[in-house]
């Protein structure tokens, strides 16, 4: 069926669902969603459930829209008539190609209303469909520049979307029924992920990052299997490190024109961290794989979704985001594919913990055959200490060292381990576990928090509770000092007992190594390693005994600080939580896949899962294919 | 490095290695050959050993040419003046590109001289490279026609040869290692052939057959893996039936370019096959995927191999043919990949018995990391009797038959069945195990025979030497008559007791529905099947006991005559020999794929044979990829 006859048989059957009087002018597909044009807007809104039936019954994601806008300056006062003062909206954006008016609020909340309520009230007067954004309480120059470059390409994200819609619904031709998944990198190593879920109709990428302390550390990108890129249907990112994400700027370079499917956080923390890449590469003479260009264009085709909105990304694949409980944003990837021919789950990096930050990852999914299940901690050795050890441990080293007239260093990733140290600290001070000492922020922490505090809506139930009921946002403790510039560096290094976390995590480069120079020389001081060091890197040979290095060329210092490894802060399930997530996980898969993990971690859990379940376990090798069905 | 460097190099590296004297004018890649062209063919030709250095050393399939040229008719007297008569030279044609003369001699053997002594002496009269093909001692037209269409497009093939050889000889840009299968069809199924052998540099397709019985029955043709045609290096073929050939023409008419390497016999029995299979699909009034020019164009690409040849197919990857003793010409795929980095055979189909044609398949190996091994009568129950049983039992039904004045209708494939039951059935006559009766052959039998007469060389000691040393040639025995007419087939319908072989083999189709018409309503006729029936065809039902059958439209056919099946014919190793085969293999693999054969036969198989020998075993599915290394 050609896509015109299929928006016109959608259209025919919207008007046999909509109430007598309600007109639909037109519908269009817009990436996932299909856009209802009304010529009247109010009584669209009037009927509350509609939406939630037209959506039901077409099982599509449904966006309505009107031509019948009013002017944006009487739009404007209308809004602020109707959406409370408390609301705190700090700015209003109309877009007259969209329809779409995007207010940017301190308290979505309230803009939105009760189930929406208000929306609809503002969707009644103005005519203009709201889109509501939060208004960073810490400001993020990475959210700024997101928005407004989206801002200022929407006309081509209009047309880009468009044609996605489009090609989302395009007619499914092979009579052939299959589905299975090319290894293209991370398994029996950590690093580098990329996955291909294929079926007759469509291809999908599952992130596309690099492996850490490699030199070539891409992916399998140059196997036929991806090829054309013209001809991949998406690219799913399930989080923002790096090792998942670096190199999906590379698929625009390469030729890739299609969607990057990842959560409103995903999206900002990975362009971040895809322009530190780039400076970090640089600073290290290396070749640049891509430059700036190709992460904007990356942020262009960005799509991003929620967890739990089912969504078509292509003909015969919905996809559905869960929490994963590993950074901001991260997300278990579920694939449902055919009309209930199979469902296949890909957990990204996971924490079946409870954090800091944020709840235990999903186990519940509407149905599941297969599970691609990562394995960092996956050997029988790997159980980690309870976070709450992990935190009292921290408290005891800071009291001693500071007693004692030193300064605590903790280098940590700038995106998840960072704010985790950050929360336990703020609370050990304000229950007086630890003294009342300043907490020094150095490199792009600020930024990474700044980020958090604008999606409390992926962290747990109880920070969004202390951030949004209490108003007391932990981020924003006073204790928190931002070092701002290498002079106030220099006197933090000079200065009094405190405590100092910064990146990088692994001590291969930035302000973590001024830090070091400076502190190193003194017995009183202590540098505190709260993640994982890879081969490698300096931390990992500090953490072996190492007392001289060398840093930055042939200068050499000595290690005289105290050195202290506290393990329990990790991101990821350890051993006794993966074994336990696959218990949990409903309904009880046929097959699981090990893989993000050591070659050793990934057979051990592989064949203990296979030992305590009996559900068929692989553990693949890089460059294979397994059929899911 | 360039191509033209490296030719440069090879000759100085030739130039080192000839005495002195013997000049190198050029050296040139053909296919996977070096031919040298020298001016003083003569001296070349008298150093006995100079070319198995130079292949030694250079490693390298060597030619010489030269461009002193006799005049052809000058050239004829001599080789008539060298070659003693008994030989039996029937043609000699000169082709003055690649300064080649192709002799074509009732006995090659006697033109070639011992140790090639004679073809040294010819060589060094003439100047022209002689190549001695076999006459053929039945008149085979595919062959006639294979050889005179070569001639004709000898200049494109030389265009072709060229640009294959420097292909081949590309230099290797990878620096990853790694090689794997992608399983196109033909798991946990018979039929449908068609495996990806992949490295970082090349791409290997072995065999690309139909699915007999199934409508659309070709491999996963569609997948991204084996796209663009135009960068897979070759496709190789393991024997001639159907279900591994049949849609090799379809890749040119995709886009292949490059060529196909099967040995001579397989050469012509496939495109003999091929354009039967046109014929077929044409009268059932379905789709045709190819014509007869696609057909052409395969053979034009076609590379032929004897077996024990190591060959460069791609720069990274040798090629040896090792025989099957499945079909005439049916070959044992050996793959070198890499510099020592791996091996990896494709058993084809083969059979582990010796047979009255070919001696039992290959076991020894260089190196052997992997093997693919058919599994056609790998169930656990799936054991035949001896070959000599089924003889025996066969005799004893047409002695009975015959005896009551019946006749004998033999529904046989053309290419292997047929002549294995013709050697019994001659070998019953001579030695009067059965009454001299005449024994009509109908179909393409005939021609499939006299392609088998043309290729002595590649049938056991035993019958080569018979028709050889003995010149007693059992294709030629007196008791063999050709049906060459529906006049003549009607008058041995209902002419006097006798024996019928005759195709289709599974009663779908050709000459054998008019015997069966002509025999079935007389109880004294016997249907005997001496060769597997699939499901959905004529031969199945029958055996399953129909007794009314349509035929042609709405006629219908009682079957009256009695119906024998009789096991132990078959061209495939049955269950023991397949397990006898891995524990002979030298050396062992480290792992076995069982590959071709019903979905529980293949398991089964696999399992047994890792329960036997501990190799690690898999069962793969169609679409997956495994990492040989």
């Amino acid at each position: 069926m050609l896509i015109e006859e299929r928006l016109k048989e959608l259209k025919d059957k919207i008007n046999g669902i909509v109430p007598k009087g309600i007109t639909v002018s037109q519908v269009e597909f817009e990436g996932p969603e299909l856009v209802i044009y009304t010529d009247d807007p109010k009584a669209f809104a009037e009927q509350a459930d509609l939406i939630k039936v037209l959506a039901r019954d077409l099982r599509k994601r449904i966006v309505v829209r009107t031509n019948n806008l009013k002017d944006p300056e009487t739009a404007v006062s209308e809004i602020k008539s109707v959406v409370t003062e408390n609301a705190g909206i700090t700015d209003i954006f109309f877009d007259a190609d969209t329809g779409e008016v995007l207010i940017e609020a301190e308290k979505p909340g309230v803009v939105i209303g009760k189930n929406g309520a208000t929306l609809r009230e503002i969707t009644k007067h103005i005519g203009w469909t709201p889109k509501v954004v939060r208004t960073p309480p810490i400001e993020s120059s990475t959210i700024k520049q997101v928005r407004q470059y989206l801002r200022s390409v929407k006309d081509e994200r209009k047309t880009f979307l468009r044609a996605i819609g489009r090609r989302i619904h395009r007619d499914i031709i092979s009579k052939d029924q299959w589905a299975r998944v090319t290894m293209l990198g991370c398994c029996r190593e950590v690093g580098r992920a990329a996955f291909l879920l294929s079926t007759p109709e469509s291809k999908v990428l599952i992130d596309c990052g690099e492996k850490p302390g490699s030199n070539n550390g891409t992916p399998y990108l140059y196997v036929s299997e991806i090829y054309p890129l013209t001809q991949l249907d998406a690219v799913v990112l399930t989080h923002a490190h790096l090792d998942h994400c670096a190199y999906i700027p590379l698929l625009y370079k390469y030729g890739f024109e299609g969607p990057v499917y990842c959560t409103p956080p995903t999206r900002d923390l990975s362009a971040m961290l895809q322009l530190d890449y780039l400076e970090v590469v640089r600073k290290e003479n290396e070749k640049i794989p891509y430059t700036s260009n190709e992460v904007k264009t990356y942020v262009r085709h960005s799509i991003p979704l929620n967890y739990g909105n089912v969504t078509d990304i292509a003909p015969d694949i919905k996809l559905t985001f869960h929490n994963a409980g590993h950074i901001l944003g991260s997300a278990v990837a579920h694939f449902h594919i055919g009309d209930g021919l199979y469902n296949v789950a890909f957990t990204g990096d996971f924490n079946y913990s409870k954090s800091r930050l944020f709840s235990p990852a999903t186990t519940q999914f509407p149905r599941l055959e297969a599970l691609f299940i990562e394995s960092t901690y996956g050997g029988s050795n790997d159980v980690q200490p309870a976070r709450r050890e992990a935190e009292e441990r921290l408290y005891q080293v800071i009291k001693t060292v500071i007693g004692r007239g030193g300064k605590v260093v903790i280098p940590a990733f700038a995106v998840g381990r960072s704010q985790e140290v950050m929360l336990a600290l703020e609370e050990g001070i304000r229950l007086g576990k630890i003294p009342k000492t300043p907490i020094y922020l150095d490199g792009m922490i600020r930024e990474a928090t700044a980020i958090h505090t604008t999606y409390p809506e992926y962290l747990n139930n109880e920070l969004r509770n202390q951030i949004f009921r209490e108003g007391m946002n932990p981020f924003l403790a006073e204790c928190f000092v931002q070092v701002d510039s290498p002079d106030f560096r220099e006197k933090v290094i000079s200065g009094d007992p405190c405590v100092v976390i910064t990146t990088s995590g692994m001590l291969n480069g930035g302000p973590v190594m001024e830090y070091l120079k400076g502190c190193a020389p003194d017995a009183k001081n202590a540098l505190v390693f709260v993640g994982y060091q890879a081969e490698g890197t300096f931390g990992r040979r500090i953490q072996k005994g190492w007392r001289e290095l060398p840093i930055g060329g042939r200068e050499m210092i000595r290690i005289e600080l105290e050195i202290v490894t506290i393990d329990g802060f990790s991101g990821h399930s350890d051993r006794r939580e993966l074994m336990n997530y696959v218990g949990h996980v409903q309904p009880r898969p046929e097959k699981i896949f090990t893989i993000h993990g050591d070659e050793n971690k990934t057979i051990d859990l592989a064949s203990s899962l296979y030992k305590r379940y009996h559900i068929e376990t692989h553990s693949p090798l890089n460059l294979e294919t397994y059929r899911m069905i």
